[in-house]
């Protein structure tokens, strides 16, 4: 029996997180009973936005502890730094709770199996909440995919350019506190969650191999140093990074980590099959026996492949970064509203995290192919897409 | 002292040859004294064309020796099957003659290596042909460079990308025989050069490693099914491949090879600097301070950039693939005249070759990283742009 409503801890209330939060905040079926950050200021005026919404008080706390293992919560959300992400994930899941957990560039191998063996253990789902596998076009393309409009997958691409030079601003930001320590590509996940769902990665495929390599630091050092002349330090993440995956059906994706140059944003999706290509720098589609030969197609005459997810597009969008957080939010709220496992679910989070400090590992050993665990022990061979619940890529109505 | 006229062999009268033999016999100071094919079609077909022009024999020859030891030569074209490029350079380099040889994916590292160390003992530059390195764009790109527009570059991108799957109906043909047999980058060249000109690989720069990752094969296996229903062989070539390289100044390089997948032409050139980036696939650029901020800008707003070999475009367009054909060869021809080294030299040549024979070697190792050789022993470091006759790309008046 499907709950009508669920409880919900929300962790973590800076900027991103008191975003997400408002959105919760304006889900019917969804009541945040506790707000938890270590800052005072930040949780004083959450709680305020909650008295706002709901006419009373939110227990609120600085005890992460304390708010994850509350009786009255079905789920908990886990939005603080990127350190802490798993670590929180494992204590909500012990605590017998869903855990919504944001994006963030894992640090260990060993960090993201031993979220897949205590979600398998405790028998609580764990979603790592990537909003771009919920992108409009990122769904199209899904759709276009599983209609066999591409034919067989060969290639994906996928990335995150995007000028954040303006992180280097403040040394007490949390991504100058990586850019200036680790050399990698801090931020695969929009690009690498997409490219998930596309190859069929954990359901019927699996990546065998991540390498990366990293050219030198320019952007971040340089932009700090025009505002502080004195600083004689330098940030360690390379500008660009390029990472190539290789998967046991034979396909490969290529992931550019493009964050501390001038370029206008990007997330550079590819998709190419044996029937067609798409490409996002193009902006446009190529389909064999499909609009004019080799010449490339609008996107608009595809019309036809809108995501279901998006076909109510009006009322999606502007509900939160053009409608993606509020999708992917809604996704893991019916999935613990119907009691089933998330559509990204543990094993997939699980590679999300994984894959950043895989190629941290190649890119520190020039390049050097290494190998990606099969976090699934061979379940990937037999699993199929498969989650029912309304707003998983695979619900009612979709492909069936 | 230039000479007025200078006197050419040309070995290999295959449809590409005899398209580079037809734009040799339109200039006026190159007379072709010489033309030999194994195959005596081609060959009289081609004698034709050179009595056409000059009201008199050639001397036609199946004997490349013969063609190549000529006293009446100042200079050998060798426009034959791949395999064979090589091994000709070095006979016509020992014959004393300056080496124009067409692009191919070289087969081992040690081929390249002679290629290097009969040019030193000779003392005879060998050039490899390759058109795109004088393509518009190509050229445009490295003015831009040069002019510091881009700042210090980061990372650059080129390719081939061109759905070549008819060379499959034919296992008689070249290509087809290697993509049956070599599972790499078969056509690394076309992006390669530009790539190497942006850089300054062999002139303050040079690559360190190779690596590639190869997709399964599909698309030359299925056109050629498709008309032999019977064919129970398969293609090893990977549908696309994806080498990253690395240099000694920090950048790296992506190459993309996509021949036998349905998609519109391209060569995917992008140049990433720390002030801008130029993406052939969107067909703009973006530089910081110009134009509006974040947003791509016209290419026709940075005219002022146009290479000066291309400022007469209307002439040496429509000679010869759009100009770059006619480019190549007469900054080859140019070379001979003047006695000097050629703009594309042994070194370069040496790399072009031996690139796809390393990224071979890393797709079968699956993507290891695998060394390239410094074919100029060091001096890379202290080699500069600089050789100073017409044509070449940095001959006179263009960045000193």
């Amino acid at each position: 029996m499907a709950k009508d409503k669920i409880k919900v801890g929300v962790i973590g209330l800076n900027d991103r997180g008191k975003y997400l939060l408002s959105l919760l905040l304006g889900m019917e079926d969804v009541e945040v009973t506790a707000i938890c950050d270590l800052d005072q200021k930040l949780l004083l005026e959450s709680a305020g936005k909650v008295f706002e919404k709901y006419g009373r008080q939110v227990k609120a706390t600085t005890d992460a502890d304390y708010a994850i293992k509350r009786d009255d919560t079905d789920a908990v959300f886990i939005f603080t730094s990127w350190n802490s992400h798993i670590s929180l994930a494992y204590e909500a899941m012990r605590a017998g709770k869903y855990v919504g957990v944001e994006v963030g560039p894992g640090a260990s191998v060993d960090e993201a199996w031993r979220l897949v063996r205590i979600s398998e253990e405790t028998g609580m789902p764990c979603m790592m909440l990537e909003n771009c596998s919920y992108g409009e076009k990122e769904l199209m393309l899904l759709n276009m995919i599983k209609k066999g409009l591409f034919g067989e997958l060969i290639h994906c691409e996928a990335g995150y350019m995007h000028d954040c030079r303006f992180f280097a601003d403040d040394l007490k930001n949390e991504r100058a506190f990586h850019y200036l320590r680790r050399n990698c590509d801090l931020y695969p996940t929009h690009g690498l969650g997409p490219v998930m769902t596309w190859l069929g990665i954990n359901r019927g495929n699996r990546f065998l191999t991540v390498s990366s390599v990293a050219t030198k630091a320019r952007g971040m050092t340089e932009r700090y140093k025009s505002r502080h002349p004195d600083f004689d330090g330098e940030f360690r993440a390379g500008d660009l990074v390029t990472t190539t995956l290789t998967c046991a059906g034979g396909e490969t994706a290529l992931l550019t980590y493009n964050c501390a140059s001038p370029r206008p944003y990007s997330r550079g999706n590819v998709v190419q099959g044996t029937k067609g290509i798409y490409s996002e720098y193009v902006g446009k589609i190529y389909v064999e026996g499909h609009g004019e030969n080799d010449k490339w197609d609008d996107l608009g005459n595809y019309r036809e492949y809108t995501h279901p997810l998006w076909k109510d597009k009006e009322k999606i969008q502007g509900l939160g970064h053009g409608g993606m957080d509020w999708l992917v939010l809604r996704a893991f709220v019916e999935a613990v509203k119907n009691g089933t496992d998330t559509p990204i679910d543990v094993y997939d989070s699980a590679v999300l995290a994984a894959v950043c400090a895989i190629a941290e590992e190649s890119a520190a050993l020039g390049g050097k192919p290494l190998p990606i665990p099969d976090f699934t022990d061979g379940k990937w061979m037999r699993r199929k897409p498969g989650v029912k619940s309304p707003y998983s890529l695979e619900g009612p109505g979709m492909w069936e």
